[in-house]
């Protein structure tokens, strides 16, 4: 069995995104939640599955009770960092499809805001029980911000493959154009490549609008089955391919034997053969962008270029709406929003229903969307206009 | 579609159980993971998805570095304590159905000893990112361990229906009885109802033999899909049915409609409907039992018995080898080990497979697994011989 078209994502929802938010996370939650339930016109008590999403989002329980589903039939978590969303939308896939369940809540709140303030958010990197955090070749060493553990992965590309920093900016100018074209980023300004070049170093190559934002919210959707979807408010967006990834030496980065080679790439190659198309086939990307250069290796794991040409790739306005393949059109984690990329996947679903308001690509009927998380796990969907 | 015998369970692994283990939780889990991958016949590499139990049991990168997977496709974390092994076992099929991938790998370990050296046993259930834990109305009023939290669940049960604390106690003779029959059993004394009513008084009705052991050990097993389990070493072990369900009102144990019933009663007909058997067609059963209690609420929860009736059900040698149902064959938490449950599983296989020893169900084909955690959340399985 092919999980191809057996699922579809029938409802979307997300807060307003800011900073400073009052709400807790998992308060952003459940608003992200009922949001997401209405938008497929179901009822809360029609839930029978969830995934939350990572390891401090609570668990199916805390949605019982705040939700009043009445007859969960299908629960999981998956704590993966930004890869989480796509991997949640495989085996949400896999669990309607096997009759587990008709609809899957996926969800994710965060408020770092709070966290920042009351002292909290470093030390949860510290107290995660995930022992693969790098620990053992990269903490030691000074490296602890994903600034820093990215930043090697990057300097690496740069010096096999010519890769330039004036590339990483195309990336970041390209998010923030179609930031501005979305009421709901947190990102109101125009940049320039000048704007980037100039900002100042965070890790180098690392400057600071190769950065993502962090920022406060919740995101969800609802997945249902192929069946169950019909039913539902909206046109149907099928999930006709879905895959996850991992790299070699998850555990340590500067230990893999390609640094350049990520979760992604094995991900991708499941995920087309599963959709019966190629990269030419695809309208739009949404790919995780927790920072700049993640974009480019991603285009190139992904097929949309050969290994070694994402820098050249994205120059030009290929990634911009009216270019070849529009990235990122609600803006990313770069200008839009920091929720681990579920506003990655409620993007591609607007886009596909054709209510992507003034980012609309014109047209789209098929989007591709990435997962990227835990320093190099990945996983990729293919949605498909019903 | 329905999951029925779309998977099999293709290998189990458990190390020694023990108090006082010097390897850590994870280095217990890797040594159960790789017994259960050689007993399935197959390679490490070959592993291409991962259920961790618990969210202290690491992540799928955890495991890959360790392990050596080198192309993981699937990959989840079950978080329902007790009822996160049978939980699982609905994750893995539905993959393995799906075709997500082929050999799923479920996996647990604690140790115990060291954490409560630490002092980090108490400090664990506090800082757990689980809201739901009873929070609201149990802890103020000092309900903290959950010898506490099961109490008024079977205090209700013995006002309403008449249950006996001698009932509870047929119990705990049962599974010490089959204990006696399992080198790898933590308790290697007999006990008798007297000795159970001599049992001092942890929380009413609670006594020290109503409750189960806490214990160091690992244990996992591989879940293949039918197909790909032809090439595993063993006969088959099909899933034949399995489900899961929550109680209402999770988050607190005194605020609900009905104290007495738990989230197996309404994963129970989901599982017997898949698996087309009833009752009556079972061997043995596997159930999930922190407290002797849990027992007889559960096999009224299965329909072994009317409701109510499960006190009266468990007397006369009903669950002990040769009676009508044997029960915890294996002895169960409460006299083998405290592995969240996935040891019953464990059990069931080598039950199914006629591996059992001196404990083997004469012509075991049916038998049937719990999963019971998080003071509600179930889950039930139908397993059998191929």
């Amino acid at each position: 069995m092919s999980l191809r078209d057996k699922a579809c994502i029938s409802g979307v929802g997300e807060t307003a995104y800011q900073r400073g938010a009052t709400g807790t996370a998992f308060e952003l939650q459940l608003e992200a939640s009922l949001k997401a339930i209405a938008d497929a016109g179901l009822r809360p008590r029609e839930i029978d599955g969830v995934i939350p999403i990572g390891i401090v989002s609570g668990t199916a329980d805390d949605f019982i009770d705040n939700l009043g589903f009445d007859d969960l039939r299908f629960s999981a978590l998956i704590p993966h960092g930004g890869a989480s969303p796509v991997m949640a939308l495989q085996a949400a896939a896999a669990a309607v499809a096997a009759g587990a369940c008709n609809h899957v809540l996926i969800t994710f709140g965060r408020n770092v805001s709070a966290a920042a303030a009351s002292g909290r958010a470093g030390a949860r990197i510290h107290s995660m029980p995930q022992f693969h955090y790098v620990t053992e070749f990269e903490y030691p060493i000074g490296a602890i911000a994903p600034a820093q553990l990215y930043a090697p992965m990057a300097r690496r590309h740069m010096e096999i493959y010519g890769t330039t920093s004036e590339q990483f900016g195309e990336v970041a100018v390209s998010c923030r154009e179609h930031a501005l074209l979305n009421d709901n980023a947190l990102m109101k300004k125009p940049i320039t490549l000048d704007d980037h070049r100039n900002s100042r170093m965070i890790a180098d190559p690392f400057r600071l609008l190769d950065c993502c934002l962090e920022s406060d919210g919740g995101a969800a959707i609802v997945v249902s089955s192929a069946d169950a979807a019909r039913d539902t408010r909206h046109r149907r967006v099928f999930i006709s391919g879905v895959a996850e990834g991992h790299p070699d030496s998850p555990g340590s980065i500067t230990q893999r034997p390609d640094m350049t080679r990520l979760g992604v790439e094995k991900a991708a190659q499941r995920c087309f053969r599963m959709a019966g198309v190629t990269p030419q086939d695809i309208d739009f990307a949404e790919l995780y962008d927790c920072f700049t250069y993640v974009v480019i290796c991603q285009l190139e794991a992904l097929g949309f270029c050969a290994k070694g040409e994402g820098g050249p790739y994205v120059q030009g306005g290929r990634l911009r709406l009216g270019g070849e393949l529009p990235t990122n059109t609600h803006g990313g984690l770069m200008s839009q929003a920091h929720v681990w990329g579920l506003n990655h996947i409620v993007e591609a679903v607007r886009q596909l229903r054709g209510d992507a308001g003034r980012a609309q690509v014109k047209d789209a009927e098929l989007g591709l969307v990435t997962g990227y998380g835990d320093m190099g796990d990945g996983a990729v969907a293919i949605l498909r206009r019903g």
